[in-house]
């Protein structure tokens, strides 16, 4: 089976199972069943083996999956056994807040260059990051060997800010801007749209008015 | 059929037919079909109608969909044909960030007040709220009709706070803190974790590289 072929709800699960085995292993958990595991996240138990099936075999009769070897199998499929340099451009409320966000580093992502286009914001330090100015940064990504960016930029400075980055060499942006933006097909975007994240709140709130359709 | 029943990428997917429409519409187009409406978001056209399918027939023969009929049939499925009242706590970059992005109130949420557990950051005005005290929360939450909460506060405080929304009324909560929360069975939460959208990147471009599993 082809990695594309994979639905995408299950390559999200790995990156919950991936979580909750972490934890296991911090509280000094060595096995856990494929029950106990789903249990934890509210999956059955049919559903955690099919999805870690799509991968490979990574239970052992009579024991279960082991904690450790799990997580170095996840992170192997997620392409976290290794870390990434990640670059952030737009260093407005958005950007600084995820500047500010730790959860990137323990994951396998090292944000290591910010940039802006406001001459006012280049030099300015944010933590231990400084601003770069958009022309330096083709030469920071291929120096720094960055792959992944992040666009915290207005909505209409979103496709050419994208386009910036793919000819920078830049694979996989990580898109907050309210607003679709269009790359090669060897580039990956994930859009964090926080309209479509609270329609789909409304939508389940809204269940309980009609049951039916 | 229940709506409990519908998967949830189909839903997901009615949010973005649902941007699409808005944009046909500002564009002056009356009536599209469902392969067009695919096209435009890389979706089949069996997709599109099996996804429009679990909530009704929409489409006219000859005709196909009308652009500003199937918005509303959306928006109601959305329950987005109101303006939600929505509560923010926690006024820290993340949130300050919220509080500035504009793609909320179109899309039928509102954002009517906002919180802090910091008595420095209470009587603050951002944008034109004022942050008030986290005791006043059940007090507004039930003079405005709020059932709608963002969370963005740091992970150790999530859960307590969740708890504080949810014995206000709350029966929405959009998570952005780096943590699992657990609320009663008739509350829902959306959470928006960006390691997982990260790992869902590099899970993505570490396709090239293998290919077969």
């Amino acid at each position: 089976m082809k990695f594309e072929d994979i639905p995408t709800p299950a390559v999200y699960r790995l990156s919950f199972y991936l979580r909750q085995l972490e934890a296991l292993l911090q509280a000094d958990k060595n096995t856990i069943s494929s029950k106990q595991l789903g249990e934890a996240l509210g999956y059955s138990d049919a559903q955690v083996r099919k999805d870690l099936a799509y991968f490979g075999q990574f239970g052992h009769p009579g024991i279960g999956y082991r904690v450790e070897e799990l997580i170095s199998h996840l992170r192997k499929i997620l392409g976290t056994d290794k870390i990434w340099n990640v670059l952030l451009v737009g260093v407005g409320n958005l950007g600084r807040a995820l500047i500010a966000y730790r959860g990137f580093l323990r994951k396998g992502f090292q944000l290591t260059a910010i940039f802006d286009a406001d001459e006012h914001k280049v030099g300015q330090a944010f933590g231990d990051l400084i601003v770069s100015p958009m022309e330096k940064l083709p030469e920071i990504a291929a120096r720094d060997n960055i792959k992944l960016a992040i666009l915290a930029v207005p909505a209409d400075a979103a496709q050419r800010v994208a386009e910036w980055l793919v000819s920078a060499g830049i694979r996989g942006i990580l898109n907050f801007a309210p607003v679709n933006i269009t790359v090669p097909q060897d580039v990956s975007v994930q859009s964090v749209d926080l309209a479509v994240q609270l329609e789909q709140l409304s939508f389940k709130m809204s269940l309980g008015d009609t049951d039916e359709v």
